[in-house]
């Protein structure tokens, strides 16, 4: 009998309960109750040795005394004790144990250690871990409610077809009662807890062929084995089960120290945001679009949408203007009906005026007409969404008002309701049809935004990243690299020390040359401008001055001579980075001090292709800096999207930890981009 | 008998409603039944030749008919009658009308010149004019409810200590249901309409001094009328009632064809803000906000804060987390209790770890626990503000989790609280209390970070603008001008063509110099780097040239040569400019290429004191490259400081329409900066 990860988890045939209380007024003595009242079939085994029974229940004085091999443990132990609870598990034939207790990895060195018995421990016994710090989960279909969470003593829970995983377990209780009052309902729920051993993803990905689940709903604090999440989100995508995330930590500023700029440039809310974009998971930014989003967009397809546009009908101006206000400043084009729109809709017989907004006025909240401008405002070509927004006859008069959207949204329309005043009736209407309805212009913009951004997830299988000691290549072994690459470089070689300059390489930068050097300017290791033999002799003088100055240990053997990239339009930086939370991505940002001041740069998960790569450059506030600025040439930005495109190949060399080319300096169209330095990191040199 | 605003508006004794119908299913029949199911103690005239009564009402044939000069009367026909209506009003003696017909000033050539027809009937009737396109108002402690918003059918409302002035007349009726389920309640809301005469500013003014009202809610499409609504904030601010405003326009860029960037750099919604937050006017982004910020604002005095400071108390870390994150996307620095605010929460006896949240745990859902670890955070000198953050303990047991911040926030408390879950009881019971708290995260955060920044208002009496034809100063007169504000510029003279070069003045720029010349450059009109009387010669000749080619027109009879301001470590732009809806405006750009694309800017209404014109300053994105960047020495900020007050005097010269000095060179620390040109323009010369 194989017993797999969802039968464990989320069906299981059996349960132990370690250390289950007796005492009502406990923690530990919700989710034996939760069970029973919840009416789960399975057969569980409440571990007390000083209880006869509980609720009704037989207790067992220890793990070893039970008649079967049950399939999850929740053992409500103190840290240490939960230990040794996984090592009788592993004994007793458990396959899977979640653990309540915290005290583990975030704190200090005392937890680092618990933690560290705990993953051996779990390892020798075979025994899957949830947790630690898991508050448990729901399955609500089977009446499986084993939780600590004071949340799940709601009575009369609607059961519904959302899957909720967080990584902090107080948010699933908040997130059950708040979707309850939206009729947003849940097939189940989990803490997923420091995911030791089982992951988020993992969890996520053994649940894809529920038949019950129909979207996912996730609330992440940080991103941890991105490769499930990534598997995950591919089988919902397959399933056509729309995945809705809320992360925290966009406020972080949280620039590591590397000895690039590009981990600097990347924090790790941006990165986040790249990986879950390439996974087409919708983020949302805002707790009630975490909610509402999910039912949008089951509606709308997934796709590359340069710019999002969407029609906005409405009987309400100021409270329509709300919500156009709150979708343009999230990059969304709310674009008035054109001329044929406006044909198609007085065709029905609905007056509209022209404007950015289809304003039906007082007329509108007729029956007809509103059907009427809805219809042919989905029939138009030009929008990928339209928006209804709705004024007080939502509150006094639902019938009339929101029926017609409950009519056309019955059907598959990509179609979403801002209800403006307070109106539950109205919202409880739409959302009983399944049609998405906001109660806030911000959550509506935020959701309708997320879902537009929304990209068909990639599906990738990278080569293994090496791990290892770290080496910095020399310059001359950089451009090496970026040769097989495809990258090309402004001329330079390697001068042995007492050689004269090569005159084909004039005018040059004079440079030290050497592993593990990072920061070459800092010892006074670079000359710039050298324009004769004479020149150079001077400036390799200067260079062993400097050094021996301020690096004397370093072994001046020869120096680079680089051709100046001269009239070049401008320049950028490139980076690629092993991320240790997401995996490779790249980036490219704005050069010299537009890099260090305005942190203005693109970010993706690597590879990518070569339209990524131009609408990277797209993102660039700067990018008018090299598109032909104050009549200066415009730069060979085919050239830098193709060294995006093959920079980014570096997923396929596993040893590269990290790679910055910076400057890359951009010639005039046709002319191409040179790297004028580089920074190569690899690991097992 | 005099009758003041307030009377006749807000407290009228008599009103009269012309155009009454009887026909239930209009609008036009919902003022009269609502005057009388409010329980309006005045006397009602309902104008209609067709009917005996309505609701009870004995109705009258025409104005002329009445037996009493009303107080108010509000027009319900369509837009010509209605201007008929007002001249008939005048001769009746009514005090105020309101025109509830849309077609006027934004409606076309037709509707200017109906508007026009509307101004000059009002003047020689000596009606005041509230609207058009006014909804209507409603003093809910009179039970005078005179409105056709459908949203005041709402039975059972409860009075309350808000007032609602809306620039969109569906919004008042959303934001009495709103409230109404937040327990916010109103003593009056008011549609302002199209503000031809009567403005939002000078009809709150007109209630400040009325009891009921304790606090103001504003929403806002534009700014009408500034100096009113600048007089109405200031009024508020004495009497101790805060004003929150949402203002609808964020997105739009709409940048201003001008012959100048100041225009191009404040576009209509950045002035709005500017001139709030000189107003001390609250202004929040979130719709759940605008209702929410109020009870926080009448806790927290308007001051200036450099640096908002919040500390969170919580007993849910995820919870508090979404609120944190929210926080620090607006600036608002969110501190742990520092060691001895960490000694005094202890010394109550509450456990509580070093971070960023002081996180009571589950031992937090104690009420004495609670109670004395807010009690410690809020006596912390550390903290602007402290906010708790309550989990689903606020769903199931409200009256412990619940109950000690309403008992610490029933004394002063500058104390803000979020619930996690959905909670109405919790909700309920701290908004009986009159404690702020918000349902959202967001709205939370938007609140707090708003009233955080609120200043006290500015009472600003500015001599009088002229207006007429402009004229641009030539480059010489615009120094002048300068110098007589105490701002330096770079030497210049003007040299009679023929004449030789002044030696003094070089190295030099040489320019053409004349009246409403903006764009020099594009004519081929300045040569920079001019170094010996040679050159000078030479440049001249240029642009002799290119004038004849590009300008040929131009009277070309001098040059302005300039010394040219070498060593200047960078360069900045300033501008002044008379907005013309919020008056007088200062404005501190990034120089060179950060101007035209970065957009990075920091604008304040003028004048403004030294310590502003820092803190502007200081919002510049770009502000390092002016500090010591990357080994170059430091500009003279105090000298840029300096010239950014003196151009803000500009206020007291009412000629001054706008001057731009693009760029101003910033020397090093001690050596000033220079104007090295000036764009002035001036009416009337």
């Amino acid at each position: 009998m194989t017993r797999d990860l969802y039968r464990l988890i989320f069906a299981p045939e059996s349960i132990v309960i370690v250390g289950a209380s007796a005492d009502p007024s406990k923690t530990s003595s919700r989710p034996l109750r939760y069970l029973v009242e919840g009416g789960y079939k399975g057969r569980i085994y409440p571990i007390n040795p000083r209880a006869e029974e509980i609720a009704g229940v037989k207790c067992w004085a220890s793990l070893a005394d039970l008649p079967e091999a049950p399939d999850l443990a929740f053992i409500l132990l103190s840290a240490d004790a939960a230990i040794d609870a996984v090592a009788e598990c592993g004994r007793a034939g458990v396959g899977a144990a979640m653990i309540l207790a915290s005290g583990f990895g975030e704190s200090g060195a005392d937890g680092h250690a618990r933690e560290q018995r705990l993953a051996e421990v779990a390892r020798a016994s075979g025994v899957r871990i949830l947790g630690p710090s898991c508050l448990g989960l729901a399955n609500l279909h089977q009446g499986m409610i084993l939780t600590g969470n004071a949340a799940f003593a709601e009575k009369g829970l609607v059961t519904g077809g959302v899957f909720c995983a967080s990584q902090s377990g107080s948010m699933i209780g908040a997130l059950l009662s708040r979707g309850r009052s939206k009729g947003v309902n849940f097939a189940g729920l989990i803490s997923v807890g420091g995911e030791l051993d089982l992951s988020l993803g993992a969890l996520c990905e053994a649940t894809l062929d529920d038949p019950a689940i129909t979207s996912y709903m996730l609330f992440l604090e940080t991103i941890r084995d991105a490769p499930a999440i990534r598997r995950f989100a591919v089988g919902a995508a397959e399933r056509g089960k729309p995945v809705v995330a809320l992360k925290l930590g966009r406020s972080s500023a949280a620039a590591e120290l590397t000895t690039s700029h590009t981990g600097g440039l990347a924090g790790e809310d941006d990165v986040a945001d790249a990986f879950l974009a390439d996974c087409g998971i919708v983020r949302v930014e805002t707790l009630e679009a975490l909610l509402e989003a999910g039912a949008l967009a089951r509606r709308v397809p997934a796709k590359v949408r340069p710019v999002p546009t969407v029609g906005v009908v409405t009987t309400t101006g100021g409270g329509a203007a709300l919500v156009v206000d709150q979708l343009g400043m999230r990059g969304v084009n709310v674009e008035g009906p054109n001329e044929a729109t406006l044909e198609a809709i007085r065709a029905t017989g609905v007056d509209v005026g022209a404007g950015r907004i289809a304003d039906l006025t007082l007329a509108g909240t007729r029956y007809d007409t509103m059907k009427a401008g809805l219809e042919a405002m989905l029939a138009s070509p030009q929008y990928d969404l339209v928006v209804t927004v709705v004024g007080s006859s939502a509150r006094f008069q639902p019938e009339v008002a929101v029926k017609p959207i409950v009519d056309i949204g019955s059907g598959d329309g990509r179609l979403a309701t801002f209800i403006v005043p307070e109106a539950p009736e109205a919202l409880a209407m739409l959302a009983a049809a399944g049609i998405p309805a906001f109660r806030t212009p911000e959550a509506c913009a935020d959701s309708v935004a997320a879902v537009l951004r929304r990209r068909a997830p990639r599906a990738l299988d990278l080569p293994a990243k090496i791990s290892g000691p770290i080496t910095i290549l020399d310059e001359i072994e950089g451009y090496d690299l970026l040769k097989g690459l495809g990258i090309a470089n402004a001329p330079a070689r390697a001068i042995p020390l007492g050689d004269e300059a090569d005159p084909a390489l004039l005018p040059a930068a004079v440079k030290i040359v050497g592993r593990d050097m990072a920061h070459k300017t800092d010892v006074g290791g670079v000359v710039l401008g050298v324009k004769t033999a004479e020149d150079f002799h001077d400036a390799v003088s200067r260079i062993r001055d400097s050094l021996a100055a301020k690096a004397p240990d370093f072994p001046l053997t020869r120096v680079v001579q680089q051709r100046m990239a001269l009239g070049a339009v401008g320049e950028v930086l490139l980076g690629y980075r092993v991320d240790p939370q997401v995996g490779p991505m790249v980036l490219v940002a704005a050069g010299g001090v537009m890099t260090e001041i305005l942190q203005d740069r693109a970010i993706r998960m690597a590879p990518v292709d070569l339209e990524t790569a131009h609408r990277m450059l797209g993102e660039l506030r700067s990018l008018p800096l090299l598109t032909g600025f104050r009549g200066k040439a415009a730069g060979d930005l085919d050239a830098v999207a193709s060294a995006i495109v093959a920079l980014s190949q570096l997923v396929l060399n596993p040893q590269v930890d990290e790679l910055e080319i910076n400057p890359l300096m951009v010639m005039p169209e046709g002319q191409g981009a040179l790297a004028v330095d580089v920074v190569a990191r690899l690991h097992n040199i």
